[in-house]
């Protein structure tokens, strides 16, 4: 049956994504997604193929997500402030993201990434939106897209780094509201659209 | 002999520097780290006690050789840019060092790290030493302290983004000096020292 099928492939998606998280790539097991989603193993390497693949699959699915989230056109409509700003919130509500982003780091580093290339495509595709929008050119528009994404990503990458630096413990929403109004007007100063601002 | 225990313990802390740094504190083997060594396991839990003891030493060795080359009261005397640049340079020359703060994150993120107390007092020093530099007010002096640690440490913790967002997938020492100076004038912009540079 189809929809069980789809079913159940998105529930190894699912416990996938939480064991991945939880423990990278090396320490991932196949065994203990399986068990998580209540599926046996067999139909797991069936469906996803070994452990590196299911890797791959899962980082596409979160890729896919996020630029649905925010797609690649966005920076032709918004300034490059709002667009961290929504990067930070994306970062936010999905706090497994960062640690893939972070797993994927350490797994492949200089080597390629599964399917590089899909991937390059959808940050060009960002970086060539920013070209049309304001800034004042002092800037590359790679290295500016880059940095906002560094401004969103390093408070949820390392969290224990904005504890310390910032004396602040407790993450509530008013200090998750500042810490977004310190991004999106970094990042817009950054590009310059408005000097002084 | 104290020169021998002293020679002992710094081949088995470089040792557990490459461990950690490759394979997180979860991945991590006490045998593998004597065995790089070549020194026996017994004496290595002697010196330093279990594996996560083994962690915060190494973590806190890592801080007290980042806080010589970059010392806390540094940004009374440099501007953010240069602060920022500084940093760069360190994680160039230190690839190990982002992904054992990758680790500590993975392995800690929203609990206390070790010694978190005299890393606190660390960090404080610096944002103190900030709020006397040069600075327009908009942005308040510890996130922008975190903002430039974000900028010049992200190209080397996510170094698969960095290629893919800029396209330069070999990163030569031309690329490096882009890099630079790209972060060197973020940072200086953010800071609002001089407006419009």
């Amino acid at each position: 049956m189809a929809w069980n099928t789809e079913e159940t492939r998105r529930r190894l998606k699912e416990a996938a994504v939480v064991e991945f998280a939880a423990e990278g790539l090396a320490g991932a097991r196949m065994d203990r997604i399986a068990e998580r989603a209540g599926i046996n193993k067999e139909r797991l390497y069936k469906y996803f193929g070994d452990k590196e693949r299911l890797f791959a699959t899962v980082l596409a699915d979160e890729m896919a997500k996020i630029a649905e989230a925010i797609p690649p056109a966005i920076l032709t409509e918004v300034d490059l402030g709002e667009y961290a700003g929504r990067c930070y919130d994306y970062h936010v509500a999905h706090p497994h993201f960062a640690r893939l982003l972070h797993w994927e780091a350490l797994a492949y580093g200089e080597k390629p990434v599964p399917d590089e290339e899909a991937r390059v495509a959808h940050y060009r595709r960002k970086v060539a939106g920013f070209e049309q929008a304001p800034r004042d050119g002092v800037l590359e528009p790679a290295h500016l897209v880059f940095l906002a994404m560094a401004m969103a990503s390093w408070w949820d990458a390392v969290p224990q780094l904005a504890r310390m630096v910032t004396g602040v413990s407790e993450v509530t929403p008013e200090e998750h509201a500042k810490r977004r109004a310190t991004v999106v007007k970094a990042a817009h100063r950054l590009a310059g659209a408005t000097s002084g601002t």
